[in-house]
């Protein structure tokens, strides 16, 4: 790790260019200029896939250039701080740590300060205690006994506290980790997940652009694999909203 | 990220023995004696699947040795910087990004300037219109409504112009992205891409011998995990092939 | 790769401030403090977990701290050498060897020379001729055909030489390779790996341990998908025990 004397500059045009002519290109016309302008998601809901993606891989290389893309698509400083706790969970601490030299040299360059960055502990949001009990429950009767370390600690650390800081909203929160899990294959865990964004705001449409916009930056096979596990859970949730508007 | 201002240097035999005097022994026995020189594939082969396993896992600690190796083996310049760009797609455009500091510097310290690389704009090889009408029309039903950007991108931008690019040989191409399938997991893509592979031109007997090769870049349980899919598509293109010649 | 002139030094609980003054207070309570002082597992077996977790899912920025905590917590430098061995023919040539360079110099620091390190060639232990030739029989039955280089290095380099190195005791050796398969998703691989481990004495209270340390250093998800197995296993061999015992 080099973080302490070097400067953690983006890959340029002109470096991509030296390597691959057409890379740059596609860079620009493919990505640049046409996904992310896509309207059925806007630039601040791709940049928090991409920066998930991005964390989830450990694709440190993208940090310097994506981070300031959020930055100045409208994710807010304590937002993206948010972002890497909530990954430090579902990627993984050190995955987490290898974008904070890159944030930090960000944040130093903008005058970013702490104050600036979410509290340690904030007043939470209100609990859900129905759906709570319920996870729980379900959680404790299949795993409590073969693992009651991991039980204990995704109640208590995971869903009645990270999950309800406020420093990101419940569906972009969900966002974030639906985005994590395809990016980095856990397709056992995407129906819990894209089914509480979707409980929390996220759209069939902003779901499917999602996948869209993952499979430039988690690559074409990830998302190939997450497609049949949200096909079933937009079956399920169309049938579930006929039934209840019936 | 530091590639601006740092030299991207191999390690050396004697930086690994500082950590691991077996390790460096099992690599240069086991490794670059032995499986480099099994005659079941070409060290240009080898080559290929070695920097695709390194690009879909993000090791980039590797690039520079082997990324040497492949052009002393045969790649060529335009080649390798065409695997690159088909990574993009494939293992997610930074990890592709990922390698291009250090192929940048390699390109540089030989002289190898963008004339030697693919045009951006080639003139694309001939589709073979029948079995793309399949696989657009598969892929259309099955996930059509649930990602129609993901379905219209795959048509465009990957089967009617990435896979026509004429940088990479077909059966090169196919051989690069089954061996980054295999090296990240990607298990439920296999079979499209390995039959591909081998309608392509790979053999049987090259097929097997690339998980080999992977087992040790990938390690061996990226291969495990392949082989029941693999045994599954070998059974089945060999019951073919019997039913060919009755 | 920058090592050869780059010192690697960790990530201060200054750098993780100043991106995210709440992940610096989870890593220094939540895991720090409290993860690492559980009873259900010592130091040292929670330094072997966290060390295979980094170099499987490549977060070499953790190397530095971490090492250095085993090395703190009574893992012997030959026990850690032989872990990034035991690590390159389980998660790939090149991850292993992405801990190289952070590993030579926190040796170089402590003036650990490679005669502290294993030896090339030792006196292997004892093989289990009745378990192995179950092994070698039935992986050659399964995939002798399809993948004959896999299967003879498997037996040849895998069970009757790397497996029977003295330098990690086998229980110790196993929970590495498991740590590693949970690590990077390869749930499949997982029910010889854990079943070898609890053969070789490590505990259902440990293996359950185990899972709680990795959630926080390999993600939530991995663990959530590694439990369905984990959960059958110890099922299975409670199963058996009680059969045992009746």
């Amino acid at each position: 790790m080099t973080h302490s004397n070097t400067q953690h500059s983006a890959l340029t045009p002109q470096d991509i260019q030296a390597v691959s002519p057409a890379l740059a290109t596609y860079t620009q016309k493919a990505v640049t200029e046409r996904l992310w302008n896509r309207p059925e998601l806007l630039r601040r809901d791709r940049s928090l896939i991409t920066a998930a993606a991005l964390i989830a891989r450990l694709q440190t290389i993208g940090v310097p250039h994506y981070f300031n893309v959020a930055l100045d698509s409208g994710v807010t400083p304590a937002e993206l701080s948010e972002l890497v706790l909530q990954l430090a969970f579902y990627a993984g601490w050190s995955s987490a740590l290898s974008a904070v030299p890159a944030l930090q040299q960000i944040f130093a360059e903008r005058g970013i300060g702490t104050d600036q960055l979410p509290e340690i502990s904030p007043r939470l949001l209100p609990l859900n205690e129905q759906a709570e009990a319920q996870r729980a429950t379900a959680v404790e009767q299949n795993f409590g006994a073969v693992a009651p370390g991991v039980v204990e600690y995704t109640t208590e650390l995971l869903f009645r506290d990270l999950w309800l800081r406020p420093a990101l909203a419940p569906r972009d929160r969900s966002l974030i980790t639906v985005s994590a899990l395809i990016a980095s294959g856990h397709v056992a865990q995407i129906t819990y997940h894209l089914n509480r964004a979707m409980d929390n705001g996220l759209s069939q449409s902003q779901a499917s652009e999602m996948l869209t916009h993952l499979a430039f930056y988690a690559g074409w096979p990830s998302v190939f694999s997450a497609l049949p596990i949200v096909k079933e859970i937009f079956q399920k949730r169309s049938g579930t909203a006929a039934q209840k508007t019936s």
